[in-house]
């Protein structure tokens, strides 16, 4: 039978996103909701291990859910890797009396966390935490949401010049293995082409497709282009060969970056995160372990963490058929 | 046998909502994807009855996917809630040569198009537009994710100033009938509580909450009010009451009011009305008529008309339960 | 000869509004440059009066240069008014080794500050701090800037729904006293009337040159008007009266309230905050007191604390006349 | 004695910046209410070559005062350099019966009126439009401070990850010669060390100050780096010898690029555009001819036109004061 839960640890993992606050806020308020202890664990596994930990309640969460970023900080350890890592965290916790954590991250972090719990029987539940939207399980990681509208808002102001000027716009976007940002933030901006990892649309039929734009009348265009895209090629090497096949087009580059990961997160990424967190602790609560919490279906739903991290997510067809149309 | 359909209208109707700009170039724009002509159709249906068309083509929508309100303009129409309104509107269409047309608003609009469509037998296709997410059918209407971020990012504003001076804040938000933007807006901006027309929870709950905020500790406090709420106070009454009843607090009241119509639309909104205006006119050319496109289960779906009309959208129990958590 | 400074309290009084946190940090990084300490006293003169202090040092501002509020909470205190209070705070100040102080705020928190310097010979410094502009020995006073952001963002949602369904909207903006935010954001969201406290135009006129607006073919028109406009009617009132005389208009009002305090400061106020706080420590430090630091032609100045407070800001006639001509 | 001016053409050149739009709605309405003719040159000095010309009206200017870019577009004009081009010009100008002409640019733009005005005797008047706010004989520059709020924004996202991993950042802003930018958006945003054109701090002082920070217990850093900085170095290189001689540091680079140029106008870039719109309008019917009209000391005011392009901006010794002294 398994132990009564009384005291559960929280910590953000991997890359930081857009409502990883507000997921730490509510797994904290559950807890107190439910009057078990929270507890707080710094950067990630590396301050599992450093026992780097603090009480939380309700009040040590006021006024972060509309923060980017995360207040627990996150890193990634190389020790968590190794079999005495994650003995020393397993250590740890068991020292400061902690039954269960959840932890607020990626693949590489639930993987841990998957590891964790097979060696130590040790209560894990994973909450989705990552702007590509590439895990499986959910049809929405948190910071996702924030990060196609800040890369919408950045095009629409690329647009602006790109349009007083009559000039053809790459830019570049996060996604090195995971074309959803690229995919939705190109259509939601408008953009002429969109090139993603998970389809090679070749060469040709870009600079095809950019030369049938300049004759329907297109006086600008913007490029969406995932880093990983297909191709092959980086963005400045795509300029340099569109330049070459295109002489008519002066090709600008935008690298939108590191700002794609913060930022106050959306109405939906709060949301979000606020009913994930619930879920993970409640679900911690009743016994359950191993598990990420997600969407689908517009429902909360568990998916085994093995079956998170294994599973593969795919681009919609749906989305690349209207992404064509609304090129046209 | 229906006819082939050559000639496709749009147009929108009722309040106005964010995205349907969008909506529109994807209307437009899978016209002309699929050779087939596309007229606009100004000022909704009273725009009909009196001919105020123009010919649209894919350069006629360029830029717009990004801006609030519509640039057909929209209205209320009385005349075409008479037979002969509606007579007149048809001659309309007949003499421009117009095959169907697709109706962007929300209840009252389809209401309109499903009555012509029985009477004139004329192909309909409907786009849900109101920000206030209360139709039946569909998971979100267009506007709606927008409008919950401009609730979200305005009352992080007034937080700021119920933070600084340990105020208690009452916001009202739109939603006469229907209490999603109130119930997620309120979620994603911390309120402390939330009243909503679907709930009556009774002033004594609310001042008993207020008051155990005080004792928890909570040195300012946010209500967020829907326009409809159940306790059957307006906002101001319900300052006044609060006022009485806990002289602790000074309450200060927002009224949000119609900025919640407008601006950017979200990136969601934006690939939601190109998902939508596709599958609208592709629906038209499949033969299918008074059908409203809408999301279920994160898919484009068709629902009759009549029953996107009768059906009610529920709130959703399980974000009333958050809610209560988070306000812990 | 003035004794040596070694340690400078900083509080926040007042209205809060956009900066005030920039300002805290540029106080406290000042002193810290200057190897001088620094103590936060919370909730203004009441905290004075409670001995509410805070040691500051340069990390724990630390991320606040771009948060709205203030961190220092601010609060009115009647006991400041009376000698007795002010007495009780001067022992606190003296207990605590405090040996000047810099008070950020408007017009009340200075005349606090100017009558506690002449009964205790206490040097103090102002720093100003409210979003309405009032304040006699500077161009800009902090969250002035940001306050015109936030007001033309708001009313280019707005005008989205104006111009869709070709309205009339009335927007009350903040300025019991002043038209500085009423003119400039009236100017900056293409008003086409715009109503201030400094100016009776006269119910005539506006109706006048609304039904001009109309003949013009205006289909939308925007009115902005300060809280404390001139024409002696409130908002509503205006309404009733434009909509009797100019039957063919629909009146909407939008009230946009306390949000306008709120938000990340503009760049502007940012820098403008970080100038000013510079300055009081340095003018402190230097055997100054009693002043306002403030900008004037573009250069940080100081103006004594009693001209700053009895001083009258003119509204400039030139934004009148611009005002005018553009609304042709 | 000049020849009365009844109609008066306006153009944009150079690279756009926001508030153009809000320059070109303020010199039309202008004419008009000074019952003249305005007309509208496409493309800059090309378009003007090529008679692109359209006569505008205050209603063609309807809802431009928010938008980024230029309607009017932009181009850079290699004829207009050679006395034929500018001949071609002139004959268009005189054909279409334009007795002076409004652009609205930068120092190239400025270059090419002064020289025509000098061959042809024809009235011009400069507006000052570029983010880069390096045009002597005004205080700010279209743009300008819009641009200065994208770039705070922005390095507010990237704090959020900055903060949450312990990470040291470069943001590259734009100012090839010019380091106002990076300097006033460094402060806004709270930056560790600002790079500009104008001071050459040697690398070493970089270093150095960022093992201070370092010691001085600051967890997270931004470096804000104008894209001329004197250290010659590009920001690459820089994030090369930074870690070369940090190890303890892990630099990410962000290129802010395009997106500034951007976006809807501030509500002082909007309120600057009107008033120099009017100005220049009314100086062209008062008779002057060949001035910029600028800013000084918060005051409108003409400088000539070869003065604006000879003389020097300096940046402020000030704001560099500020800037050490914030980053303690």
């Amino acid at each position: 039978m398994p132990k009564t839960i009384k005291k559960v640890a929280v910590l953000t993992s991997g890359g930081d996103s857009p409502g990883m606050n507000a997921a730490i806020r509510s797994v904290v308020r559950t807890c107190s909701f439910h009057n078990i202890q929270c507890v707080g664990i710094y950067r990630g596994y590396q301050g599992m291990i450093e026992g780097d930990f603090k009480e939380m309640g309700p009040r040590s969460v006021h006024n972060i859910v509309n923060k980017g970023g995360t207040v627990l900080k996150s890193a990634r350890s190389k020790e968590f890797m190794t079999v005495e890592g994650r003995k020393k965290a397993y250590d740890e916790l068991i020292k400061a009396e902690i039954d269960a954590f959840v932890v607020i991250g990626g693949d590489g972090s639930f993987t841990g966390a998957e590891i964790f719990n097979k060696e130590f029987k040790f209560p894990v539940m994973g909450i989705p935490g990552t702007i590509d939207n590439d895990i499986f399980g959910t049809s929405h990681t948190l910071g996702y949401d924030t990060a196609l509208n800040t890369v919408v808002e950045c095009i629409d102001k690329i647009r602006d010049t790109a349009s007083s000027h009559n000039r053809l716009f790459f830019v570049e976007v996060m996604g090195r293995d995971a074309g959803h940002i690229a995919l939705n933030a190109g259509i939601g901006a408008g953009a002429e082409e969109i090139l993603i990892p998970e389809e090679d649309l070749g060469l040709e039929r870009l600079v095809e497709s950019l030369r049938k734009s300049k004759a329907a009348g297109k006086s600008s265009s913007i490029v969406v282009i995932a880093e990983g895209d297909k191709i092959g090629k980086n963005v400045f090497e795509l300029k340099d060969y569109v330049e070459a096949n295109l002489p008519e087009y002066e090709v600008r580059v935008s690298v939108l970056g590191h700002m794609q990961r913060g930022g106050a997160p959306s109405c939906y990424d709060r949301v979000l995160a606020s009913r994930l967190g619930v879920k993970a602790v409640e679900s911690l609560l009743e016994g359950k372990s191993n598990f990420m919490v997600g969407m689908i279906n517009d429902k909360v739903a568990l998916t085994p963490l093995l079956q998170a991290i294994k599973g593969k997510t795919e681009i919609d067809r749906e989305l690349l058929r209207v992404s064509e149309i609304m090129s046209v």
